[in-house]
């Protein structure tokens, strides 16, 4: 399996599209069990692996309860049911300048499968999508399966992972559907100001392409930034936003996650009852993106597109009210806090590792892009080296930056417990020591 | 909303892919309160929706403990927990004449999303597959979003719904990808004999196609013949078997299905392995089917496919073991038992209500399909006139014909209580006496 030619290394084929869990899945088989340390793993972003994130007691007691009425075993509306596309409406338009409704909601199998609908959607001979660098591998293997061409705008690490702006508009063109912006960002750690969101949404404007919002981390935001959802600018712009209960609720596993038209101005929705001349306008400046409304309206084809889905079960759609408005925001402020810690520990002892640096302090998610030096190291190639060898020598599993499209970067997960956390960067600090070049170390 | 055009009835788009959900949804707002009648649904085959049918005291409970164990609020492996695919496997495996491996077993959001996958992975430019008539629409919805082509054989009543083999023949052709197969089934609720799916399998295996073999109604067979897996001919054809715990264990609204590759040959494993000589060979045979193997293995594109899906809840995936292990055999055959007596009134009535015709004695599934007279009614047009009507004047809901495929036959779900399918079959009765021309009546 394992060759070097240049494609192929560790087993990790660079040629194809890497997923996260396909390569997280290769380090933890290179982890060796003979020398007794236990395997930490800072690669993956589900916090529920570290029992210091839990998720509030309300939310599978409003499971349960709704299990055990007996009424939600049936199938629900394929959008969702009437009271969970109500609550999440209410859930969202409370940082919003305008109400959603709960037929701009319809509810997904966690944030995952709102982003295949999304990339589904939007998908058209021809048709091309711009997405971040560093960013989630999940977007660019949807849209290959869409027939979707991507094309990649860099994250300014030197800016704080803003977007590039200048190179988002020389990407685009008529066949440009849709920016996609995560935020806070996964995997930088970062959090978009007001006034950068803005810029974003009028650039999309100018271009004439939607924003897909991935919000999945909302709220998680710990530094000196509020988290501002894209929604807000949804009178510059239609935004698609997508989010679940995955993070902030801490239970990835329930796969409980909406997709989201945030348009003020109705713009998925207005077509079908435009005179004609209004439509020759609409045509000629949002053409490509709308095309599809030839046949039927945006919301119909999506409403359609639902009919095929598996959506999350019943009973756990059914506790979504409750949860949303009996959890404590204390339950929030603790996450939040020991999101901060976790971070701080992190940055911290990055600054103490030789061969590695982080060009911008993690203020939001769970996440951190952090720069490899190869040259400090004695006989580590690249990132992807780098981190089978960590997993075989120290039993620690970090992500390669070229999962998520940086060669020699690493992202570094730091939702675990304090003292994981330490003991894996500790191990991680040592490795280093152990290959660095003897010459260059200071 | 409502012309009368020639594509648009009562709101019904007959140009454009119903779906059923679609069409019942707006048959019961053509209900009318005012007459004091509760709605009664013989509609969608939800059998949950009826206090006769009722999930085993196991599953809720099963459920419940993964929930407060607390152990599976994270992410599954996208093809789902291996104890699930583990006990998938072994409980398919007691049908058949080999063994199921968990690698054989993806689970899904219910028998939807498998239907979904299968599709997707088998369209590509110029391909066709073959579906029955009267089908799933969910199928025809699913193809066109998949770009792929759909060719309709017929179901042949007065063979008691058996698949037309030679119009499956003449259908085919080297871009044709797979054949649907339903058993029991859906909407006909015959069940196929051990030969004539020996004939569909041989059939399939001359025409180098796959088969896809929809089982959501697996075990739900009351009649003469007993349930046979398609898998059971796997050495004859590939089989893609899909299938749920949604009917047999009456829980449609937590969605936990699979998608299954009933495989002993090793067909989708093996083109990776395969000499250049034998690659050949097996290129002209199966060339077409299996063109997507030029870049990856069949089942690689599976997973990689899986990681794109919101799979269902994890503590859902994590009480199924349990479920599968502990149900009763009793419990399945009470739920025989209560269908077979629907089944049995069903039929009677039928032959009471001079409009409509039963070919075939339903022996399985949740539904049977009867021949709508139009010429015996005064002022009805056509299966979705009378199906609206019948809604408005009765508050009886039934699917008309052309939903699955077969104008002015009716779709009728037996899957409800002893009172109430009485009570509504009655009223379909009235309305029919009602609307009867009156030289015409016997």
């Amino acid at each position: 399996m394992e060759t070097n030619n240049g494609t192929m290394k560790h087993g990790v084929d660079t040629n194809s599209t890497i997923t996260i869990k396909g390569i997280l899945s290769l380090l933890m088989q290179n982890t060796d069990d003979r020398d007794g340390k236990r395997v930490l793993s800072l690669g993956m972003g589900d916090p529920s692996a570290y029992s210091c994130f839990h998720t509030t007691h309300v939310a599978p007691e409003a499971v349960i309860d709704a299990l055990q009425s007996d009424k939600f075993n049936g199938y629900a509306p394929t959008s969702g049911l009437p009271q969970t596309r109500r609550a999440v409406a209410e859930y969202l338009s409370r940082d919003l300048p305008y109400k959603l409704s709960s037929e701009d909601i319809f509810i997904t199998c966690g944030c995952t499968q709102a982003i295949d609908v999304a990339m589904a959607m939007l998908a058209r001979p021809g048709a091309n999508i711009l997405l971040p660098r560093p960013g989630f591998p999940i977007y660019e293997l949807s849209a290959g399966f869409r027939h979707l061409e991507v094309r990649y705008f860099d994250l300014l690490p030197e800016k704080g992972w803003e977007v590039d702006l200048d190179a988002v508009e020389a990407l685009a063109d008529k066949n440009t559907v849709a920016v996609v912006v995560i935020n806070p960002g996964n995997p930088c750690g970062n959090v978009y100001s007001y006034q950068h969101l803005k810029k974003i949404a009028e650039t999309a404007n100018k271009l004439r392409t939607l924003v897909i919002a991935d919000e999945v981390y909302g709220h998680l935001a710990f530094g000196s930034k509020p988290f501002v959802p894209m929604g807000v600018f949804g009178s510059i712009v239609p935004v698609l936003t997508l989010g679940s209960l995955s993070k902030r609720w801490i239970v990835p596993g329930w796969r409980l996650g909406w997709f989201v038209t945030s348009d003020p101005c109705g713009m998925f929705r207005k077509p079908k009852v435009l005179s004609l001349s209004l439509l020759y306008i609409f045509y000629i400046s949002w053409s490509l993106v709308f095309i599809m409304i030839s046949s039927s309206q945006v919301v119909e084809r999506i409403k359609k597109y639902f009919d095929l889905l598996g959506g999350p079960a019943t009973f756990i759609q059914a506790a979504v009210p409750r949860i949303i408005e009996q959890t404590d925001e204390l339950f929030f402020q603790q996450t939040i806090n020991i999101l901060k810690n976790s971070s701080d520990i992190c940055y911290e002892w990055i600054k103490e590792i030789p061969c590695i640096s982080c060009p911008y302090k993690p203020e939001g998610s769970m996440a951190v892009m952090v720069k490899l030096n190869v040259s400090f190291l004695d006989d580590i190639s690249d990132d992807i080296d780098f981190c089978f060898k960590l997993a075989k020598e120290e039993s620690v599993i970090i992500l390669p930056g070229t999962a998520v499209g940086l060669k020699d970067w690493l992202r570094i997960t730091f939702a675990a417990d304090e003292y994981s956390l330490e003991e894996a960067l500790g191990r991680v600090k040592s490795f280093c020591e152990r290959h660095a070049k003897q010459l260059e170390v200071y």
